[in-house]
């Protein structure tokens, strides 16, 4: 880093940190921000503060939100009786787009993995079994990651709720749209075998 | 953008403006601030600022730096008798890191392109100027890149500095250490010929 005068040398190395932004590409940036407006610098930092500090989770459903509880909880046209169970916020966004789903939501933030010594405790789990008792729940969909740990967190649940007469449902897997047979893992076929419909 | 909170839309907004950085990055590198904690978010928000405002442009050499003049044009240990031109602060650190250049450096911020009505006036080169008149200079080496506009400034400034006999050279151009003579283009072919030496 010797090549870079301090205050470059430290741009670069914070950018570097962030998740994908190599050594070469943190350098990019990092001249690249020199070369902006120092309005438009300071607009990014702003934004990198402003977010950090009003953002927060609800305390409802544990989606990123700067209101609590956030709008999607709060807002009256949502169908309350439905509940989808997601890992992540992005995911929220990702069942958002398409425009179909107006239910609430429920993040866990994470999934169960033995795996990595992440038990049921240490996800968002406790407040779904509190909001369940408390709201009229007909449905809850299942929509954790179609891998191991999203797996087993979407049994344990169902064997947790399915007790108490709640309808528990996983989302479907299969070859997705647009998607070749050819290339399908083996598994995703299986899926898609034993999900299959009558026409 | 309205699957997201204000601030984080705005974060999002601002990240998506850096090159290379498409919307999907933008989200991702976004939910990864947010994760941080808020003292490595602060840190990189403060590096920008301080990027910001501690580097400024040598006014001898151009270069970035956040001392005038930089470290280069005051180190006593430096040969001050050759001037490397390069296009880009980037260029210098590149030239650096083959740590095998001890002179001066001069960058013109960009190069000469009267496709883009950039013309010599345009570019950092009467400081240029004013350094080889005032200080005691034997070479000139013209490393702007190997390209149309690069090309095009070398050739300006060869012919503007050759009468004053200060010697004056271009960096090689050839095939790369370690490329393959099949792939590489006739142009480079042809000046990697042109370019040869005796053995």
């Amino acid at each position: 880093m010797k090549y870079y005068a301090k205050p470059l040398a430290r741009l670069i190395n914070e950018l570097s940190r962030l998740p994908g932004i190599g050594g070469k590409t943190a350098q990019r940036l990092a001249f690249h921000i020199l070369s902006m407006e120092e309005k438009e610098a300071r607009a990014l930092a702003d934004s990198i503060i402003e977010a950090k500090q009003k953002m927060t989770y609800c305390s409802v459903c544990g989606n990123l939100t700067d209101t609590d509880p956030c709008v999607i909880c709060s807002d009256p046209s949502r169908d309350r009786s439905v509940i989808c169970v997601v890992e992540t916020p992005k995911d929220v966004v990702a069942m958002e787009k398409i425009k179909e789903y107006n239910g609430l939501y429920h993040v866990l933030h994470g999934a169960i993995s033995p795996m990595e010594g992440i038990g049921p405790e240490d996800i968002n789990l406790k407040q779904l079994i509190v909001r369940l008792q408390n709201e009229d729940v007909r449905e809850l969909i299942l929509a954790t990651n179609p891998n191991i740990e999203g797996e087993a967190t979407a049994m344990y649940i169902a064997r947790l709720i399915k007790p108490s007469g709640i309808r528990v449902s996983r989302i479907a897997h299969g070859i997705p749209v647009g998607g070749d047979l050819e290339y399908a893992d083996e598994v995703t076929l299986l899926k898609a075998m034993e999900g299959r419909r009558e026409l």
